[in-house]
């Protein structure tokens, strides 16, 4: 596994604190693209993010460069 | 494996929704390329996308960024 | 394994029907190049295409973004 | 495990001794993106900076280059 | 393994022969550069490659798009 | 295990010997970015390139395309 999660992580725990603090958050992808907004959930492969537009997406662990919250 | 699946996934299961609700969705890739049309099926490695010109194709997972309903 | 293929899945069934009926296509990398031709083979790494002027090349599936039949 | 850490490996002794003696890095990214700051955490897929601004980013280390004392 | 190899498979046993017939390649990376000449040795992370300038480099699978025969 | 080194395969050989004899290297990145340098040494995951201005960076295999002695 690749870009996996493991509850125990510092990573992960990070995200599961931001997914339940709903704090907005930059979101950059490998290919330069931001999205921002809020995650709302995580699995093993993927990160739902919810933008400004109320629009939800499913973002790939491998295609993240960095989350930061803002 | 990396970009895999498993049916009890989030990320899985939302997929999957969105091949049995036909629903219109954003592919963007990590190339920066996006394309448009519906989920026709997925597996460990791969997701079928059938676009506005009814035209088929195998769109591998570690290429893709994103999916986003419209 | 990352971008290996199972004769049993969607995918690699999808890819061995092409290589049958000898189907055009096109192969788009996540670098953004095009490579257009017939898919003559296909491993647990890499597929093989022949292209316009005869040209075979091996092609890597961590390379690959979508494959579409012409 | 394609971008883990291993406790023994020497790259990941210096990136621990990174966060412990509080050093200013340069993290170059795939993308050619530059993070700066201190590495206050690592764990198996992401590490943790934070940068001149005193914002947090959670760092995926697939999406790393490269990372320099400056 | 992702970018392994396999000598049974057909594409280790083409590169094989490229080695054997010493046959001049076109090297194509993921970042679009290429690499012109001949492959030497393959192991399961990289191949060898000879340029025309007698230059040995040691290129990593991962970042190989396609292998071409000129 | 994506990008790691086993001591006896010929890429982890050679690199082992540009350590030894101090080759001055271009380690090319799949960003296209090129670090010039001495590699000091070898993990799983990274080698450790010091530079002309002798800065020590820690790079990670999977960000490599290749490695050609100068």
């Amino acid at each position: 596994m690749t870009s996996g999660f493991d509850t125990g992580l510092p990573s992960s725990r990070q995200i599961q604190a931001m997914i339940k603090e709903q704090k907005q958050v930059e979101v950059k992808l490998i290919s330069g693209e931001t999205l921002n907004g809020l995650i709302r959930w995580q699995d093993q492969f993927c990160i739902g993010v919810v933008d400004e537009n109320n629009e939800s997406s499913i973002v790939w662990r491998h295609a993240i460069a960095y989350v930061k919250p803002k």
